[in-house]
């Protein structure tokens, strides 16, 4: 059976972590500023799956007191990224598998430096949590995984004998997950809904409903996505019109979503903005396309992000 | 002695209007809003350059009661022009100048329909004042006043003799005045301000000094400037690099400044982004000019508008 080290306890880690665990997995929970209150408690999710609580779970609040784990999810926000370069050489033993579960573009190839040996995937989350209090979570909708492997370049890598095996983990414990071909062709897929709809439910306080119902916006919506079809294209990745399409429609028909870039602005939170920003435009920047609509946004982001944490230090 | 009409007795032509009364000029105020007070009390103006009061104004709540005057200064909000066609031929008789006092591109050309014999001149407001109350403006800093004449699709149309008589109205009033030879490179000119830091100051919440303190807005303002000036070389008019770099040095110069679309946002008034927005971006549109980021200020700006107006009618 194999160990999994779960860095990061919130929304995300404590879902798929504890999913885990009650189907019986072996897992390590790294645990921040909740760490008392998991310890002694555990964890309890309200899920539509079903809710459950793990009154005992293996928690943690400094790194190097976990035992190596066979695999390693990486569950922080990346706002924290910065932290992996100290907690994961602490984490992993040579054969260890590290699964980028965040959203953005790069991580793996950040934590390819700092781990040049190791196995590293993607794994791409279509989740919809709150932490609502420490060591409580409300998974609301969806749950799937898209994983994928990362090799030097996000060059294509396959379909490769251990994700079959993760994939089983996942599947056991009730999680849906598919696995892809090619990693960097899911991120930027992901990309395409992230980019437009975290990045305007910031700048104009909106949800994904509001979006769509304008025609102004909904037109934005449609060229940003674009724009990421072009950066793609750059790198041999194709997002055909039919996504788009899809992705506008899907967005449509769903009920009206507060993106998680909104939640953490809500709250006072830093932003994605380095990862799921950022990152891309510098892939752009990389094969000089030019990208003006989500550089802007970026930049709007930036300055609401800037402001807020300045507001939040005082 | 010329007679002049004030088409919108607001912060604009409440302030302009009196100051050319207050001199011994003729002047007919319309009145919307405000008419029982101003029609009883006059106007009332606190001044950097002087506070003064004018007891009795002529004032009117109808077009169609004014008498017709040489001059009809149009100093009604953009938004409102939709009511021009009523108006103006009501306040007009075959030698009425007509000039229009307010910012964007394009109202001298929708006028030019309304009544294709008048002669139309733009006057640039350079300045700041607020309607604190009904007949009470505060003017807090500027004034200035460029006039340019109209000529069919703005082509260039020098400077023309009833100008320099207008111009002498004003500056016997205290207003400073500068005649142009090119009002559509003034109008480019001031959008070269107005489009940046109006269309931000309300997306972003912000102040000038924020926008600029910021190297992301700072940078973003920059591009956005580089925008206009690239429509405007469309129609063969020069936006230097040099007054691209003084507009920014001058605006980080500049005490704080709330723009007066912000002020129009935060005080639930409808946004003056078809003449500030839409009608520069139809002109690029005609010279097949793409300019992403003003189109997508537009589209924020066209959001954000919609759904204020929607909430002030609840």
């Amino acid at each position: 059976m194999r160990s999994y080290a779960v860095i990061g306890t919130g929304a995300l880690g404590g879902f798929y972590g504890a999913k885990l665990q009650h189907a019986g997995t072996d897992v390590h929970f790294l645990v921040n500023s909740d760490y008392d209150r998991i310890k002694t408690s555990g964890l309890k999710i309200r899920s539509t799956d079903g809710d459950f609580t793990l009154p005992r779970v293996n928690a943690y609040n400094r790194a190097s007191q976990m035992p190596a784990c066979d695999v390693v999810l990486v569950c922080l926000k990346t706002t924290h990224n910065h932290l992996l370069t100290s907690i994961l050489p602490a984490v992993v033993k040579p054969s260890s598998i590290v699964i980028v579960m965040q959203n953005g573009l790069g991580t793996e190839a950040e934590i390819a430096q700092i781990l040049p040996q190791q196995e590293i995937l993607g794994g791409l989350c279509f989740i919809c949590s709150n932490k609502v209090a420490p060591g409580e979570i409300h998974h609301l909708d969806y749950g799937q995984i898209k994983l994928g492997c990362y090799a030097d370049g996000y060059r294509q890598a396959g379909i490769t004998p251990i994700m079959e095996r993760i994939a089983e983990d996942f599947r056991t414990a009730g999680i849906e997950i598919s696995l892809n071909e090619d990693l960097l062709l899911a991120r930027w897929q992901k990309l395409v809904w992230n980019i437009p709809y975290n990045g305007l439910s910031v700048v104009l306080d909106a949800t994904t409903d509001r979006l769509m119902a304008d025609p102004h916006t909904s037109k934005l919506v449609t060229r940003l996505m674009y724009e990421i079809q072009l950066i793609a294209a750059a790198y041999d990745r194709q997002i055909t019109d039919d996504f788009i399409r899809m992705m506008l429609s899907y967005t449509i028909e769903m009920t009206p979503y507060r993106t998680s870039m909104k939640i953490d602005y809500d709250e006072g939170r830093p932003l994605e903005v380095a990862a799921m920003f950022e990152a891309p435009l510098a892939f752009a920047r990389a094969k000089n396309i030019d990208a003006p609509q989500i550089e802007m946004l970026t930049q709007q982001l930036q300055f609401l992000n800037a402001y807020s944490l300045n507001q939040s230090k005082i």
